[in-house]
């Protein structure tokens, strides 16, 4: 299915969660698209040394994983990404499982957007918070 | 250098800019590792029937840009990454290059906190906007 969601079919509190596995090779890939080399996530010699202890995953892998949630699942595709907003509350370490949680809490239908809850967890500690816009096209017939 | 700069040392309007040329490689990697296979980004002919036309890359790729330009430049390794806001303004085609400048906008001595204006372009047009908040360690000795 290519076809996510219309914005008719959405509902306040809608709701998706999506899982993700934080790898090693995870976080070296993310370094190499984006160029994001910074030694605490790459490096467990340098990372030890920081508040950290251990190599983290990018925050902005992390907010990947929102992104796939809105993406594939909710409302999926056919929407457009408007905006996010991410506080980056504690940080994710290579082998930890995401829990992304996705929720509608606001839908205007005039201008046809969205507003959606985004909380990813690890081992039930909030890892990232925010919110995100999105617009919905007009149904297709 | 594994130790980017410390608040002493920056300034207001200190800036520095980051270009990527986003392949499809790329957008098929970051796909791999978020899990984020929504076809506008990976399916020419489902792209060709959505209002862009053609593939985009994932706009939490172009904010990995923003991630990299922090963790790697300004400050650089040894910061926390703590907000980042987004606005996906305009989308980002595979073979673009991407701009991005990261410019300091506020120091909190006292918090040890700075913000900074994040501003992502391609071709002369912006297609990302946001600001982060980044926390900086006491300096080493």
């Amino acid at each position: 299915m290519t076809t996510g969601y219309t914005l008719e079919q959405l509902s306040i509190e809608q709701s998706v969660e999506y899982r993700k596995v934080v790898t090693e090779a995870d976080v070296h890939a993310f370094a190499e698209v984006t160029g994001d080399t910074n030694p605490v996530h790459l490096d467990a010699e340098y990372a030890a040394s920081t508040s950290f202890g251990q190599p983290i995953a990018h925050g902005m892998l992390t907010a990947g994983f929102i992104s796939a949630a809105i993406g594939t699942q909710l409302p999926g595709p056919g929407c457009i990404y408007l905006e996010q907003s991410l506080k980056f509350r504690a940080p994710v370490f290579i082998g930890q499982e995401v829990v992304t949680t996705v929720t509608v809490i606001d839908i205007n239908e005039r201008r046809r957007r969205a507003t959606l809850k985004t909380v990813c967890e690890c081992e039930g500690k909030v890892v990232v918070t925010g919110e995100a816009v999105i617009m919905l096209p007009a149904a297709s017939v």
